[in-house]
């Protein structure tokens, strides 16, 4: 496995590869690998002939009192997931080469940003937009792979590509959970051991908002009641919101009539966590007409 | 030639000809082709295997009041003069192809688009930033041409390169110009005759400029009295705006030290018309110090 630090180094090594006609899959990430990762990896790794992973704590996409500077950076186990997988290339930038003296550009995606996530962190979906942006213009890959976990995030990214012509697939992969249910994520190691358990409620939540919409639910408001009512029984759980969305434009619905996202945030201690799941209207019960 | 009109096709037959190799030259218009752009492709020509020219009236870049309906698009006269050069493709993209419905994304360069022409035209480099981007990223060209005579325009295309790492060179050539000094411009068939005539003011108000920093002035705010004196003397002009900048940052200079960029904007009727000059550091006498 080539670990390349220079976007110019790594601009060259993929420009080479696609000339020969190969094809490249790419997985970017923040690094703290776990097993939501090496799922995407994996999955990129049987769709291209070849595979990078970026690595880079992006900074523009923290806010001023966010967890940039402690958040974990394990390299070398990093590298070692990678090497397992088969990864070709690890991509480590620096701040310094992604974000030299003089640099400007901002790629913003308004619409998707003004909502849930954007709300909660204000210049968040612009740093990733335009991080994101970067990277492909650099590792240039064909599919690159997010996963379901950062719904809003996926969505950021599927947009951009489509608007600015990047000519990358973009696929999103399922949300890789542990065994009581919990998404994987890289902040979960912030977590005490008390508080690891209790975080297992959001996605009980979002678990129960689905069942209550599989039994026929169709209001909103309810479903959100059930979900809000859920992780109000964890003392340890501070809601930031629930919605049930369209799963295309995130615009909240007040009646369900068809494919629906549930979206939810908890802040556990000072640790924020994400989830979602979608429930398709073929698992929904329809009520005969009166 | 061919003329292309999807962003799918004209991305196709870029990715086939980058696979064989061969580079690929970009001169992006609005259309209303003129000698200007005949020697941006001229200039193209000599440097790449193909060349692509695209004509499309961007609505973004405009302002609610301005020109946009009215825009000239002689299409048929800027085949012919594609034809004429040499041009492998003439990409035309329509409007509903380029924004459909959903598209939000945009790029900004915040720091250039706050100065001159931004100030004036408030959303105009974002317009421009985002469809270039966009063009860069259906046409993959190995090098872009823009004219000097859009200086700022250049500037925030060079950056926006650089910042999103698109790895697309930028050659910005010297301002084509009528006989009589006007810069060459698709607007300046909006100037009736006697508003032709009153047009040349706009270079002789730089060329003043110009000589007057050769002869040794060195306080930006006598050379800027200078050119708009000169504007002055023309009843049909009516000044936007003169500076004295930093040819990099474009910020405005009190002193003048090295190589500068005068840059002037003035109204004739209803006809906004742009122009500068960059006076390198060598033309300036150097006063022996006292």
């Amino acid at each position: 496995m080539k670990i390349i630090r220079s976007p110019q180094s790594m601009a060259a090594w993929s420009e080479r590869l696609r000339r020969e006609g190969l094809t490249i899959g790419f997985v970017p990430t923040m690094g703290a690998l776990h097993d939501g990762h090496r799922a995407l990896i994996r999955a990129a790794r049987l769709q291209c002939d070849a595979l990078v992973v970026s690595i880079f704590v992006n900074p523009t996409q923290f806010g001023p009192t966010e967890d940039l500077a402690k958040y974990p950076r394990p390299i070398a186990a990093d590298r070692t997931l990678c090497r397992e997988e088969g990864v070709d290339v690890c991509f480590e930038p620096t701040a310094d080469t992604m974000y030299p003296e003089g640099f400007q550009t901002m790629v913003t995606v308004p619409e998707i940003a003004q909502r849930w996530e954007g709300v909660a962190r204000p210049h968040h979906f612009a740093g990733v937009a335009t991080v994101v942006t970067k990277l492909f213009g650099i590792v240039r890959p064909h599919l690159a792979l997010f996963g379901q976990k950062d719904y809003q995030q996926a969505m950021a990214v599927k947009r951009l590509v489509t608007d600015l012509n990047l000519g990358v697939t973009i696929d999103v992969r399922p949300t890789i959970r542990e065994q009581d249910g919990l998404a994987m994520s890289s902040r979960n190691r912030y977590l005490s051991p008390e508080n690891r358990q209790a975080a297992t409620i959001l996605y009980q939540a979002l678990q129960a908002g689905r069942r209550a919409i599989q039994a026929g639910r169709r209001h909103a408001s309810m479903v959100e009641r059930i979900m809000r009512q859920t992780v109000e029984q964890e003392p340890a759980a501070l809601i930031e919101y629930f919605a049930l969305c369209d799963p295309a434009s995130l615009a909240p619905l007040t009646h369900i009539t068809g494919r629906v996202l549930l979206l939810g945030a908890i802040k556990i201690g000072t640790v924020r966590l994400l989830d979602n799941v979608v429930v398709p209207a073929s698992h929904q019960v329809r009520r005969a007409a009166k």
